[in-house]
């Protein structure tokens, strides 16, 4: 059943698992691709089964604007709509509303705000949120949030976190009561849609153990911490998903939004978070940085212009296989766009590879730092 | 050996042949995508030989200004710099000196001009553009020619023929001297490139003949036919291409430089032409124009926003099995780099099936016309 969460075995905190979905089980831990407007940009859907990639994450906010949940309900759902049969997670619209949207109106009832695309009018709320990912169809859905600004007062953050919970209970409702009207679940006899919910609380840990607690009253099938990584300090992070992974339920998936470096989500998985997404690896990847297990290459740096060497010689992707560093960087200085698909494709492999090393580490009972490279870059969300 | 061209079959004028490179025999008649800086743009090598590509081209002018002839040698040439163990053919650089680069100062020597990119100063000789060719390490090489503008008088049209058969001459001499420096001879114990000679002249039949009976007489193991598709209209290219093709011997390979649309191609076969390149499948690909068994497709157009058919539901290429017409109109309106990468695979996957039952079609002995669409849309050069 989807959202009967299995987890294999333990290590100390760090966790093997499985999530069934609709679209197939996803071994956690795992790191989400992210496909803002249903394609993780340049790379063909065939070559993230290569990647052997189990779940996407979608952005609801830009899928909203452009093509329009409605239409991609009626051409059948999120899957069919981009040709992808494995699982998809789609955000609920909320943190790209307060980075990307203008002119931004909150009230209890919702967001009006202007589109960052055509200045037009719009207007979301936990019903029209959920109901926009219900017509998307993903597997995984999440609740509508206020994410906290950084830095917030004590009473700013309590504040956010009381409204991030009354519209959790809105998302939740609404959910209940319209989740049969997902497309594709003929697809998908084995079941639907999973709705979680989002912690948020700023960067005070007994908030955050507030809006925990209140969230598991609720009973979500799944739990994400959000509204970190927004500019705190890396250590300030890891205090506050350790203290607030505390209050959540053992027994469910636990998610951290919009982390992280190679090495970052390493340490979250070793805290015990099983689903983390960003879009560091593809964002980098478009400007020429590349994770490797050697550390971080510049490929427009000269120095590279003559290297036949491959890109990380440690790497089994499709990219290190074939191409020399000397070839991408000839690509990437000549704004090609073939430099763009394959650094994607390779830094997604060193990701990918990463997270399952660490199943791997897990399973043996030994959680070794499995990561590459030295230095922290810090997140990104789009 | 490379350039023993094998006719296995005729039907009327048209041939089924094979010429064998260095890097593997060459299906006739073929077209040759257009990979202008060792990259055909966005797709990745691993999906060319799923598309069946048997050889590429690529432009001398743009690889000698970047990353330079002598790093690609040094690298051992262009296949193992772009990763690609299959046949390559580069031009002389000719065409893009005269439609390209500035300030050009043609002299009996060769063709000074400054770089499109950033105005350096750079001369090219018969001498230098051979050179240049043997050093990237090309299957098969191009005489460095003076293509003829259009119109062209007659005189001028003379002129500019003996002009290019003086460096024909001179770009056989130095090919003959030097041909032993190309890189990766090592890896081919068949042998190694192959130059072929151009024919210009202008619109004049005579000239061109005049032109083709002198090329042959320096006895190249292949021939091309430059300057046309420079705007005279298309039945004036036929007749000039059908007037040429008299003059060039039936056992060595033919090459039209720089076409054309699917129906084009099917005609310029049918008149024993062997091999085509032109820049307008992947280039009408990234502007959104698709070439389908039903015609034309400008998949930007809002009607097929709700498309949820294959683009051509004819092709059984990797697009047209996987992806709506509505998802790729998405993906086109979004500015999605996926837009270009899937639109020039198909496009591309449409050009070498219309070759490929343009040879069944020999090899049955029955050329019946096997393309597609209907309108003209010209040709183009990178």
């Amino acid at each position: 059943m989807p959202g009967d969460f299995q987890i294999e075995k333990l290590c100390d905190a760090a966790r093997l698992a499985r999530l069934p979905t609709a679209h197939g089980a996803v071994r956690t831990p795992v790191f989400m691709p992210v496909g803002t407007l249903a394609t993780v940009k340049g790379v063909p859907q065939a070559v993230l089964e290569e990647l052997q990639v189990e779940i996407l994450l979608a952005n609801t906010y830009h899928l909203y604007l452009r093509p329009g949940a409605e239409l991609v309900r009626d051409l059948g759902g999120l899957h069919r709509f981009m040709g992808w049969d494995r699982a998809v997670l789609t955000d609920s619209g909320g943190f790209q509303v307060f980075s990307l949207a203008s002119l931004r109106t909150l009230t209890e009832e919702g967001v009006q705000f202007r589109s960052h695309l055509d200045g037009s009018l719009h207007f979301l709320s936990p019903e029209r949120a959920t109901a926009i990912q219900i017509a998307l169809g993903a597997d995984v859905i999440m609740a509508f949030d206020e994410c906290t600004e950084y830095p917030a007062e004590r009473a700013r953050a309590l504040d956010s976190m009381e409204l991030t919970l009354r519209w959790a209970k809105r998302c939740r409702d609404y959910f209940q009561a319209h989740r049969h009207e997902a497309p594709g679940l003929g697809d998908a006899p084995s079941g639907g849609q999973l709705l979680f919910g989002i912690v948020q609380g700023g960067m005070f840990p007994e908030v955050r153990a507030e809006c925990a607690r209140r969230l598991v009253d609720m009973d979500f099938p799944g739990y994400a911490i959000g509204g970190l990584s927004v500019g705190e300090p890396r250590a300030l992070t890891y205090e506050i998903v350790a203290r607030t992974l505390e209050h959540l339920p053992a027994d469910k998936p636990r998610y951290l939004m919009g982390v992280g470096t190679p090495e970052e989500i390493v340490q979250y998985a070793r805290l015990g978070i099983d689903m983390m997404d960003c879009v560091l690896p593809t964002r980098a990847a478009r400007h020429g940085l590349l994770f490797t297990s050697e550390g971080r290459v510049n490929i427009k740096a000269a120095r590279y212009a003559r290297d036949s060497g491959p890109l990380d010689p440690a790497c089994g992707c499709s990219v290190c296989t074939r191409y020399s560093r000397a070839y991408l960087r000839h690509l990437y200085a000549c704004h090609e766009m073939l430099a763009q698909v394959l650094n994607t494709i390779h830094n997604l492999a060193h990701y990918l590879d990463t997270m399952r090393r660490v199943r791997q580490a897990i399973s043996f009972g030994e959680f070794i730092r499995a990561a590459s490279g030295v230095s922290s870059l810090g997140e990104h969300r789009e």
